[in-house]
């Protein structure tokens, strides 16, 4: 390997405002030297704007995509939302869904996001038939991962039940092993293939799987040190139902049965006690807030200041992808907060990019990235301060003007563990656009 | 003048759903033809994604622009925030107001908008001190529009107080025109100098205008059937200083004193009784809903639905311009709804998209604006259904797809009465970002 040189016209290089004329070098994939307040060498690349590490979309699924704009028609609820993603989750073949992600992910990439959690339960054929590779579906979103450009860990998801003591329907025959221990026979043969795919564990819910078969997946996830995710208490409905059949709140429930800690991610997290809250903290955990999907889809808005004060820490997923901006979820933060309290600046611009970034990573166990340090991967994001949004930004103002005035619009360069995959806005390798409207048309039964 | 032909892969003329194959003729700067489901003619222009009609910025304080970005640092409430949108006001000259208003402006066409209501208080020179023609920054903000290219309703505030029973403090002085008498003559003097400007009256609030200069405020508003706006209980505190005082909420002043009616805007209205949603529906004013000024601000989330359900019009604002985006705007108000009551579905995309037309041009004066209809305002504004954001789109989804999903980035083409200001998603005559950053420079001090 050669040594690459990148000189920043600003850098983000972790503390509350940016460096000017940050010269990067990166070697093998990796940060190998950093000189702030040097003219620019003659054979960097020049990045214009603010650079800044690599984004994590730490909550993704990936089919969602396809519902975009579609389910916003006439009234209801989560559960009536619920019921149109399933005919979608229906239709997809491997093909169709190696299409449709390959294209998803690299809408993410021109994002400026460099790892995705795939919180991955669309494991079977219709009917639940097996494919002949039981990871079929597994190889395929790791296929489309390196397609796109981005690294992948795969949140392989145990999805037992239809409900509490409820049997899978038709459509969740496709998500459910059988048992947990099929769940995990299942994951130990698959290794992602590749040094840019990881395999963590996520358990659906507390209506999907039982609390045995929970820490049987908790269990998997230590032996392997790998990340355990989970969808938490995005609902009223499922507190309630969690407390009326196991008397506890589902976070209680998945503390009781060893989920949670240092290397757990609760997703959403949006309805919790204060004792719920306490818990996150005292375990350190990782709270995944996907705020656009939770206005979407009227959860609601969770304690996210709380939960940083009680010692959780906070990532961001854009879950449903009812738009793909991780500036757009990392200001949501801030101003659905600001809402629910009367108060600004619970949250700063540089907090928020952390979430964004290393907390991010990190709970993807990608702890070597989301920092521009020597030694992490080479991961560098590039947005521009002269956009219409973003001009009339200074030094001192960039990182608040790129958190809650950007748009993944102004996302131009994207340097992905030393590859540069965007260059000008524009995708080196996928025509981003018309492979989305050709992946979605694919799926699509009806003009809806 | 000769006629314009506009061919659009799909328009929006007001239905649930967008129409494709639409021909639409213009001459003299009004729509005279509408021909739907016909090829292109060889002389129109073509006009790809969904057309639709132009957009109404109801709210706009332009030289908040300016603080975009730099007001998100540290913690504070909405009274903190205004101590540094104050030192802003301060700086400005109606040189460096101009080269910030037609930048301003220019950002607001580039976005769509086709119509401006500039809520306008900063009349005099520091200290008070009358500049030579009294309404010297009303000139300038009519040629920033002129220059900018969109048409501008200068909804003239009349600012008397710091506070009820408050004399103005040094800042506000350049605000203040001493009486309501002394305000309407002022007022008189000004016609806006172009078809393209139209003079409405503003009372700032019930905290910076007593009951009897509200009064004669209306009065002027109703002798010139002008439209008249003012700013609503946008935080509790005002409505505990009214209550205080008069015994009575806001709304209930404001209508005590003659204000309320058709022509009357109520801008915000988010801390409201359950009699004064009533009195605004009753009334039939329209309400300008400002929700990313009213989230960055931390004012809460106002009752649309039950607003709109009592008979009141909603129109939107980008107000602070924290962002200028009318699709966030359109969409936040669907979305914090769902936020604050768990159902999703109360405005539905041709609703939010008529908000951000029809009722807000008609909130600003413009009746004949934001319909594509024969006899109408020439306004055409073209958005990308073939961007990262909107790709997959239908005809059938393509109205919610641009609400829900779409961003200002996504506008390519725009027509405003007749002449093409905004190609290819460039202005043609406003160099946009460039002189955003050189106004903004100018009126900066230091770099916060």
């Amino acid at each position: 390997m050669t040594v690459s040189r990148y000189w920043c016209e600003l850098a983000w290089l972790g503390a509350g405002a940016a460096t000017a004329d940050v010269c990067v070098e990166v070697d093998g994939g990796r940060i190998t030297g950093i000189h702030p307040g040097v003219p620019r060498p003659p054979d960097a690349t020049r990045l214009d704007g603010l650079t800044m590490p690599g984004m994590a979309n730490a909550h993704s699924h990936a089919f969602h995509r396809a519902l975009r704009g579609r389910t916003q028609v006439g009234t209801g609820s989560f559960w009536t939302w619920r019921d149109q993603m399933y005919r979608f989750a229906a239709a997809l073949t491997p093909d169709t869904y190696f299409d449709l992600a390959r294209a998803v992910y690299a809408e993410m990439v021109l994002a400026g996001i460099t790892s995705v959690g795939e919180f991955h339960y669309l494991h079977h054929a219709p009917g639940g038939v097996r494919y002949t590779d039981p990871n079929e579906m597994s190889r395929v979103l790791a296929a489309a991962a390196a397609a796109a450009g981005l690294r992948l860990t795969l949140l392989d998801t145990c999805y037992l039940h239809g409900g509490i003591g409820v049997a899978p329907n038709e459509v969740q025959r496709r998500f459910s092993d059988g048992t947990a221990d099929a769940w995990a026979e299942r994951v130990a043969a698959f290794d992602g293939g590749s040094p840019d795919v990881r395999v963590g564990a996520a358990i659906h819910s507390v209506r999907a799987v039982d609390p045995r078969a929970m820490t049987t997946v908790a269990e998997w996830a230590a032996a392997h040190d790998a990340p355990i995710h989970v969808h938490v208490s995005e609902q009223p409905a499922e507190n309630e139902e969690c407390l009326a059949e196991y008397g506890l709140t589902p976070t209680a429930l998945l503390g009781e049965q060893g989920v949670l800690g240092a290397r757990c991610t609760a997703v959403h997290a949006t309805h919790l006690t204060a004792a719920d809250v306490a818990m996150h903290g005292e375990h350190r955990c990782t709270i995944c807030m996907c705020p656009t999907t939770e206005r979407d889809l009227a959860d609601g808005i969770g304690p996210a200041r709380l939960l940083r004060d009680a010692g959780a820490r906070i990532s961001l997923g854009s879950d449903s992808h009812a738009v793909i901006d991780m500036f757009e979820e990392a200001r949501a933060v801030e101003l659905d907060e600001r809402l629910a309290s009367n108060q600004r600046g619970s949250h700063d611009a540089p907090s928020l990019l952390h979430a964004a970034t290393a907390d991010g990573q990190r709970s993807l166990g990608w702890a070597e990235a989301g920092v521009i340090e020597v030694g992490a991967l080479a991961d560098l994001v590039s947005v521009r301060l002269d956009s219409v949004r973003t001009a009339g930004s200074t030094a001192g103002s960039a990182l608040a003007s790129v958190v809650f005035a950007a748009s993944a619009a102004d996302v131009h360069h994207v340097v992905v563990g030393g590859r540069t995959v965007v260059a000008e806005g524009l995708h080196l390798s996928v025509d981003v656009a018309g492979s989305l409207a050709r992946a979605i048309a694919q799926v699509s039964e009806e003009d809806v």
